[in-house]
C-alpha cells in the first residue's frame, strides 16, 4: 500500500513553537521526534512507498527529518508551490502512483496513541478499499467537541457528514454513539478516488491532471506554479466524500488527537506525579498541572497551577490552560507589530542545513551556520555586507572570488562586500561555521544567487 | 556632607535578575537606571563627596554606573576584599574622611519614592548630628512586617531597638504609632561614630584602624585582605546603635522599600490600568496584576493573574505573586545542580568592559566582547584554546606574540593556542568584538595573566 502524508498544515496555533515557516508537524515534541516523523514510523509496517505532499518551502525540512529516521521504505516527495487544500493534494498523489494502488491518506500533524487500534482500523479499511469504496475513519468522541466535523454512521455505512456543531448538538452527538469525529484520514484505490473526483469535481480533476502532466515528475516532483494556481481549492470532504455514495467509515478508538492547541498537547504528553508536563532541565516548586516546553533555558516555577509556559529563544508565552484558543489573538497582534516572530524561528532551516542568529545588531550580525554533509550553499554575493567565516567543527570547501580552497577547523576566511563566494561541505559530517556579518544593511534579501543546487534562482 | 553608600548586598532574592556576582543594586530596573544610580541621584543636592564602599569584585560595575551618570560631585571608592557587615564598612568610611565631617550613611539597594520627605528627614538628622548624636531613620510602617527590625521611639528619642517580631507583635507595633522600621540609614559626624565604636566595640575599632592604615588609601582604597579578615563582623545596630545612649531617630514616611522580593518590586514599579507591571515589548491579553520583567525577548500572557514572570537570557522564573520568599528555595536547589545560574549572567562585567556568551558548545564558544574607551584586557595566554577576533564596531589595538597592530572595524585576527596576546581600546568609543574560541577546554580559568591594569595577577 502507498501511504500519502499530507504536510500542508501551516498554522500558528502552537505559537511560539510553530511559526508560518515551521509548522507544528516538524517540531521535535516527542523525545526529539516530530509528529511528521511519528507519522512515518506508525505507517512503516503496511507501506511499500511514502508519497509526501509538502509545500516546497518545507521540503528540505521534511526530507531531512525523513532521512534522519534511516528507514528502508522509500519516499517520493510532491512539492506544492502553494496549498490548494486537501482534495488537490490527494489527487496529485493519486496521479503519481499506479491507478490500481491502494492509498492510505494521513495528515502529518496528528497524534495516535493506540497503534494497535490504528492497525486494526487500517486492515478493515483495506477490505472496503479493494471493493472500490472511499473509506474514511471516524474517531469515537471523548468529549462534546465543537471544533471538529462529525460523521454519522450506522455500522460502517456513512449516514451523513455533519458540520462543526454547537455545544448542545455536540453533546447529543457524544451521547448518540453513532457520531464520530472526522479524522482527515482516508483509504481507497487511486483510480477509485480519481474517478470520484472526475464525477463530483470535474474541474478540479482536470486541473490536477494538467498540473501533474505539466510538472517534473521525479522525486521531488515540483508542481508548476501557474498550473497549481489554476486548481480550485477545496477539501476532500466537500469535493468528494460528502457527494459520493461509495463511502464507508471505519469507527475507531485509537487515542487520536489533532494537537490543535496547547490544551490538547498537554493531554497528549506524559505528566509527572504533580500533573506537570515538562523537560528535565526545569524545576517546579508546589506547581501542578502545568505544560512547560523549554528550549535551552532553565525554567523554574513556584506555586503556579494550570499554566502553559512555552519558552523559545525569541518569544515566551505564559497562558492559562484552557485559554489555548486565544493564542491566535496574540499571533494576530504580532503580525502587525512584530511579524518576524510569527514567521520564523531564530533557527531557520534551509535546503543545505540551517542557520541560527546568535546576535542581531544594527550594523553587525552573528550566525551559527550548519551545512549538511554533501550540501553546499548557492554561489552568491552581497551588495551591502562583508562576511567573516570561522570553521568551528568539520571542514569546509570555500570559494572566494577566483579561489577555491579547503578551510579546516579553527581556520577563518574573509569575504569582502560584493565578492562572489560559496560554502561547500564535501565531508560526511556536519560543517559548523560562525559567521560575523559587518555592513550597513544586513537583511536576508541582500543576496544575488549565481548558481544554486536547490533551484532558488 | 559626605554620603557613604554601602554596596555590600549580595543576595539572590531577586534571582534570576540578581546573581551572586550581580546583586540587585546594579540591575537597571528603573528606566535603565539601577538602584545604586538612583541612590547617587537622590543624594546629590546635599553631598560634597560620595564614599562608596563596595566589594572589590563589583568595583568596576559601581564605577561604570557612577561614571555613566556624569555628575559633578566626586566619589571615592573603598574596596572590601570581603564583607564584614555594616559596622566595619562604615568605620572604614569614617576613617577615610575628616573627623569633623558629617556623614550620611545609606544602603545602595533601597528605593525611596517620596524624596521631599527624605530631604526633610535628612535636614532634621543633621541638626542632631551636629550635636554629636548618632542618628537613625525610622520608617513609618505601612503593614505588620515581620521581616524587619523595629525602633521604638518617643518623638525623636530612641526608647529601644527591637528584633524582627512575630506576627502578633508586628500588628501591635503597627497599631502603636511609636514603632518604626529600622531603615539602615544613619547620620553622624565621623568622630562621633568612631568614638562610639571605640567605646562599644573596641576590638572592631582597633582592627578597622589597623586595616585602614595598612591599606592603599587612594581612590580606590583597596583594603588589605588579611587585615580585613581580622575585623570582627557585625552590624552597626548590634555593635553601636543598640548600646549607645547618644542616639536619635527621625521618624519619616518617605515611600521607602528595601525591594527585598519580587512582591515589593511589583509594589514599587508603575502599574498599567490592568495592574500589570511590564516592559513595552510585552503583550498581555486579559491578564492582571502581573510583574513581567523581560530582557530582550518578546513575552505574551493570556488569561493569567497575579504572576511574577522574570525572563533573563539563561533562566526564566514564573511564580505566584506573594510566593516571592520561595525564590531562595529555587536558588538553593540550583546551587547544587546548576551553580553557574546563581552566580553570573550570560553577560559578565569586567574591569575593562563586559562579555556576553552568544553560544556555548562543547568544543567552541562565541562571545561578544565590549571594551570600554581607554581600557585594555590583561596581557594573557591560554593553554587549551585558540581565539578568532573580529572587530564589528570601534577600533582595536591588538598584541599577538611579538606584534602590536591596529585592527579596524571589519578586520579580524587569529591568536593561536599558547600565544601571548592583548586587546586594547585606545579610542574614545566602545570597541565591540566577536570572539570565537576553538579548543578542547573552554573554561574561564584557562588564563595566564602576564600584565594587568586591574591587579588581578
Amino acid at each position: 500500500m502507498k501511504t500519502v502524508i499530507l504536510c500542508g498544515g501551516s498554522g500558528t496555533r502552537l505559537w511560539p513553537l510553530s511559526r508560518t515557516l515551521f509548522p507544528k508537524q516538524f517540531y521535535p515534541l516527542f523525545k526529539g521526534h516530530s509528529l511528521f516523523q511519528r507519522t512515518i514510523e506508525r505507517n512503516l509496517s503496511h507501506t511499500s512507498e511514502f508519497i509526501i505532499v509538502v509545500n516546497q518551502e518545507q521540503y528540505f525540512m521534511a526530507e531531512d527529518q525523513f532521512r534522519a529516521l534511516k528507514v528502508t521504505v522509500p519516499a517520493r516527495f510532491i512539492l506544492e508551490p502553494e496549498g490548494r487544500n486537501t482534495a488537490p493534494a490527494i489527487a496529485l498523489a493519486a496521479l503519481a502512483v499506479n491507478s490500481s494502488d491502494e492509498m492510505l491518506v494521513v495528515p502529518s500533524d496528528h497524534l495516535i496513541q493506540n497503534e494497535t487500534a490504528y492497525q486494526v482500523a487500517i486492515k478493515r479499511a483495506r477490505v472496503h478499499a479493494q471493493q472500490n469504496q472511499l473509506v474514511t475513519f471516524g474517531i469515537k468522541p471523548t468529549h462534546a467537541e465543537t471544533g471538529y466535523g462529525y460523521i454519522e454512521a450506522t455500522g460502517e455505512t456513512v449516514v451523513s457528514f455533519r458540520e462543526k456543531p454547537d455545544t448542545q448538538t455536540a453533546q447529543s452527538y457524544l451521547a448518540s454513539g453513532k457520531h464520530f469525529w472526522n479524522s482527515g484520514m482516508f483509504c481507497f484505490k487511486a483510480d477509485t478516488f480519481l474517478k470520484a473526483l472526475a464525477t463530483h469535481a470535474p474541474k478540479m480533476h482536470e486541473a490536477c491532471v494538467l498540473a501533474w502532466k505539466g510538472s517534473s515528475q521525479n522525486s521531488p516532483a515540483r508542481i508548476d506554479s501557474a498550473l497549481m494556481k489554476a486548481i480550485p481549492a477545496d477539501s476532500i470532504d466537500y469535493a468528494v466524500m460528502e457527494k459520493s455514495r461509495e463511502t464507508k467509515v471505519i469507527p475507531a478508538d485509537m487515542g487520536w488527537s489533532d494537537l490543535g492547541s496547547f490544551d490538547s498537547l498537554y493531554e497528549a504528553l506524559p505528566q509527572d506525579s504533580d500533573g506537570n508536563v515538562h523537560d528535565p532541565q526545569t524545576l517546579h516548586l508546589n506547581s501542578h498541572r502545568n505544560l512547560v516546553v523549554a528550549d535551552k533555558r532553565f525554567v523554574a516555577t513556584i506555586d503556579v497551577d494550570d499554566l502553559v509556559i512555552i519558552d523559545t529563544p525569541d518569544a515566551l508565552l505564559v497562558s492559562r490552560r484552557g485559554s489555548a484558543q486565544k493564542v491566535k489573538d496574540v499571533v494576530a497582534a504580532l503580525k502587525v507589530t512584530k511579524p518576524e516572530l510569527t514567521h520564523i524561528h531564530t533557527t531557520a532551516h534551509r535546503p543545505w542545513g540551517s542557520y541560527t542568529i546568535l546576535e542581531d545588531a544594527p550594523n553587525f550580525k552573528v550566525k551559527r551556520i550548519v551545512v549538511k554533509p554533501g550540501a553546499r550553499l548557492s554561489l552568491q554575493k552581497h551588495a551591502h555586507r562583508s562576511e567573516h567565516w570561522i570553521v568551528v567543527d568539520g571542514r569546509a570547501f570555500v570559494t572566494v572570488g577566483e579561489k577555491t580552497f579547503p578551510l579546516e577547523r579553527n581556520e577563518s576566511t574573509y569575504i569582502p562586500k560584493g565578492e562572489v563566494h560559496r560554502l561547500d561541505n564535501r565531508e560526511s559530517e556536519d560543517l559548523i561555521l560562525i559567521e560575523a556579518q559587518v555592513g550597513s544593511y544586513l537583511g536576508e534579501d541582500d543576496i544575488v544567487r549565481l548558481v544554486d543546487d536547490y533551484k532558488r534562482i
